[in-house]
């Protein structure tokens, strides 16, 4: 319908006829001479009609109206060009016009610098996506795509869809189920990763597998997660950590070269969990600044202040918060209540070495002597403490490190920082997992998941002390945000059985829900390991966007709801009855031949 | 943890040593020496256990031991390459083996050979997929998806995922549905293609669209349909016609000269939907062979045989088919009482002209006379008729044509035919769309879909005469098989309401199931097409299978089921009481904030 893009005319397109086809970006009016800034998918370009019969017909051109315009494209007057619009050289003279769709007033306007709701973005999601923002957001993710795939063919991985009507993947998460209506009473489990289906794979012997795959999760939709997300899910055979890690690099450094201008620059750097923990007081550290914390545990161990007398003490220095007004120090006891900590213990250290704040007259005299160089305090810094069960101690510290960072400007703009966590534990107590579903009954449950290889040096001796037994898994972490984990898996059936009955799975249960997997570990399994990446929210780090909802094309908003099309909604009786949801499941499932 | 993939090894690289990991197909003992064929994803070598040692530690060797071997790479002796595998001319000396799994007795042998049944085959899948021709199905499938993404890259196309826990998108089928667990009461359906989000993709101005992307039907699992299927979903703005053709061409053109080494040579050829009724008895005809049909209807207008006072006569010939004995043209009766005909009529032009057979007697001699050159048939032909109304007649015709097609051996081997049908009706009676769900309660049903534009001779008339208006529609068929099929658009929203009318679909009906579509298109809806193609399907004529179920990794069998994960099961009380399955929708649906 057209011969050219309106966002790709130059100042060389001069003297051409042209025929353009978008959208009425705005309408200005200036002495009978209409402009308007005419819009299509490769940007903006100035479209004049001229007084007299063209402005007449242009008279009615409104906002977001879609047209045709034949003109001929010139160069602007000198002094009258826009430099900061890439086709800001020239303007195009109308000659023809058509209209082909009309548009009503606007809900908002698609102006670059409005604030808009976001609820009323996602009403009218296709109005959001008409500005360039949102525009090149879908982009950017679509060039993801495209550079990882390339990455991943070059190095002979197999893209093979997994099934998404299947049977239940326990990973921690609840399952959303679909009635089966030709198997009445019976149920699929949409997968929350294709897991156990990239692993049969490594069975099959396809050796590399990848998917960029969607996955499903019923969680209580906290913070910023969607109920169906995306993963760029790999999987090889005959692999250690380590070249499921250099893959890793590859992939990741392209996307951060390439849509970043980021160069990685050799190796990513590796953490132990423990020191991760120990060291910023989270398994996501955010490494784009130090600010260590410090265990004080020993250092304090004789001390006379009740608050200390815990299984751990630690600090993080914020520097130069020394000067912090009583009122922000008060609000810091907020924030850590709002974590679910009694408050945070602070001393401030004055330029002359003396401490100050209330925690400072309960300590001894050689505590208070030593305790500025002991956490690498200097004059005029802050010192927050943690203590009480070193977990949560460790988790206030690290997220106060973050606080910190941000507060203090330790964050340089545009940066980034890559780490890899390694030498994770293999168990976790089960009381630690909060709102979580547990697979099994037992006291432990999988850090990672159920398919996670123990190290070498554990895998046979996992009833020893499973909660020091390490996994072979990895995390890797950008910025402090984990945007891929994964793990070498167990491909023998009696260390599957071993971490199950560990995990209090029963045989009897294990048979019923990983049967087929169990199975399939007879018939000579390959030692295989994967990795799967965020991919939103790798698309949203890469693009600088604040929530994975600005790179999903129709995300949900809060409670799974989509403001578009008002999903989900109730079903008539008559659906209910054909899909059997309350049908009784038949004794025994067969296939139907 | 190897140097080398064993498919790789050729003569040059005899002397070195390498290290292998893969499978045992199979062992050979030699008096003392032991052979392997030792398979990896990249191929299989053979791997020799000296006499000694090495061929004691080989023999504990079973099929499907997972192994790592290290040896040196020897030519083998004159004589004994093997020309049949592409390292026949080395063989590997093994120094090392290690056995990294091993496997019990297999449920059925890996041989190409051995016809294995599809239920067993699919209940061990990951066994299945390690013979060469599933595994190289796969690969073929992925090899697909590169090359048409990367014509769609080089056109600008942007890759975008659409929601699957979405509202429902009446497409002919019953949706799938999904409990929303947050919304007790309130239920997703799965897509049956993601349609209306790629049309607000377009009213979002993104101007071209692609995703190879799930879709699911809840359909009766008749001949070869899987419940989730794959389709290549293609939308673009401002084009007509032939601008999706022209791409879809290049996509077609790309897969099948480096997939299938053949060359399209120029535009696929067009033809009428009314014509290839008329033709051919099919809108999927096949054209790698002749055999028009002939219409007879006012060539016979005053005959006396009265099977033939029909308002429609039309035939078909066999040729070399007048030497058929009597059992076989019996046999063409129980053929066309199957596909519910009463039967097939026929006559027999003998060597000397003369017709035989019972429907000959029965003309007038005027008829006999003149009917051997009216429907081009030659001494020794058969000529098989069908009466009645057209729409069966013809369909029986056009089956028969392809039947006489395989018979007479008029296909040649590994001859591609492509075709698109175009002008196809807007509408189709109710009455005859047998088990799809119509959308609305109509007299007439949107023989594509409810969003497909009228031509524009028809756009502003359907009201005249719905059964003749003409859709913007096209399919495209490939050797008899429609491979995908797409539609101008519907962009303005008056259009469309006019056409929900027709269908039955009353304005508040519309309103509660498209609202956000109608409203869409009150902004700016700027024209749009597009085109999905059948992704399975593709790859399965590409490959030359049977079946799509040879080209999806883990298939479904009859009935939706999973014979290796038995998926579909019952779900627990409590899942059932947590997903809210049994919860009274609440009376109005608003956004969680």
């Amino acid at each position: 319908m057209r011969t050219h893009e309106a966002g790709t005319l130059r100042a060389e397109h001069a003297g051409q006829s042209v025929t353009l086809t978008g959208w009425v970006a705005r309408r200005r009016d200036h002495g009978g001479v209409i402009f308007i800034d005419f819009r299509d998918a490769s940007g903006v370009a100035q479209v004049v009609f001229r007084e007299g019969e063209m402005a007449e017909r242009a008279h009615r051109l409104r906002s977001e109206f879609v047209v045709k315009v034949v003109g001929d494209v010139t160069r602007r007057p000198e002094g009258s060009e826009n430099a900061d619009l890439p086709t800001g050289a020239i303007e195009v003279y109308a000659s023809e016009l058509e209209v082909l769709n009309e548009s009503a007033p606007l809900p908002f306007q698609l102006d670059e610098h409005l604030e808009v709701g976001e609820e009323a973005r996602l009403r009218h999601r296709y109005l959001d996506l008409r500005r360039t923002g949102p525009a090149k957001a879908l982009r950017l993710r679509s060039e993801a795509n495209r550079i990882a795939r390339e990455v991943l063919h070059a190095e002979d991985f197999v893209e093979v869809e997994t099934p998404t009507l299947t049977r239940s993947t326990p990973e921690g998460a609840r399952d959303f189920v679909v009635p089966a209506r030709l198997r009445p009473g019976s149920w699929y489990a949409l997968p929350q990763s294709p897991q156990l289906f990239k692993q049969l794979l490594m069975v099959g012997g396809l050796e590399r597998y990848y998917q960029i795959a969607r996955c499903y999760r019923d969680e209580d939709f906290r913070a910023d997660r969607q109920p169906e997300f995306t993963q760029l899910d790999i999987e090889m055979s005959f692999v250690d950590q380590d070249d499921v890690i250099a893959l890793s690099e590859k992939i990741i450094g392209a996307l951060w070269k390439n849509l970043a201008g980021h160069d990685l620059d050799g190796p990513i750097r590796r953490i132990s969990y423990a020191d991760a923990i120990a060291k910023y007081g989270s398994d996501k550290p955010d490494l784009r600044f130090g600010l260590e914390l410090t265990e004080l545990t020993s250092y304090f161990k004789d001390t006379p202040f009740r608050v200390f007398q815990a299984p751990y003490v630690g600090a993080v220095v914020m520097p130069g918060g020394a000067d912090q007004p009583r009122r922000t120090l008060d609000a810091w006891q907020e924030w850590a209540k709002q974590r679910g900590s009694k408050g945070l213990a602070y001393v401030l250290v004055a330029e002359d070495g003396t401490l100050g704040g209330p925690v400072a007259k309960n300590l001894s005299d050689a505590e208070r002597e030593g305790l500025a160089k002991a956490v690498g305090a200097n004059p005029g810094d802050c010192v927050f403490f943690g203590a009480g069960d070193p977990d949560s101690a460790r988790a206030l510290l690290g997220a106060a490190r973050v606080e910190i960072a941000h507060r203090v400007g330790l964050i340089e703009e545009g940066s980034w920082s890559f780490v890899w966590v390694v030498d994770f534990p293999m168990f976790e107590a089960v009381d630690k997992i909060g709102d979580d579903v547990a697979v099994g009954s037992g006291k432990w449950t999988a850090l990672h998941h159920a398919f996670t290889s123990p190290t070498p040096e554990w895998i046979d001796r996992l009833d020893e002390s499973p909660g020091e037994a390490l996994a072979y898994a990895y995390d890797i972490v950008c910025n402090g945000n984990e945007i891929g984990g994964g793990s070498i898996r167990i491909h023998r059936a009696d260390v599957q059985r071993k971490v199950f009955e560990i995990m209090g799975l029963g045989a009897e249960e294990a048979q019923e829900k990983f049967g087929f997997l169990l199975e399939a570990f007879k018939y000579g399994a390959p030692p295989h390991g994967g990795i799967a990446f965020g991919w939103d929210r790798i698309a949203m780090l890469i693009g600088g966007y604040d929530s994975i909802r600005e790179v999903i094309a129709f995300p949900k908003s809060g409670g799974g709801f989509d403001p578009l099309t008002s999903a989900p909604a109730p079903i008539t009786a008559l659906q209910r009855k054909e899909a059997g949801v309350d049908a009784k499941p038949a004794e025994k499932q067969t296939a139907d031949k």
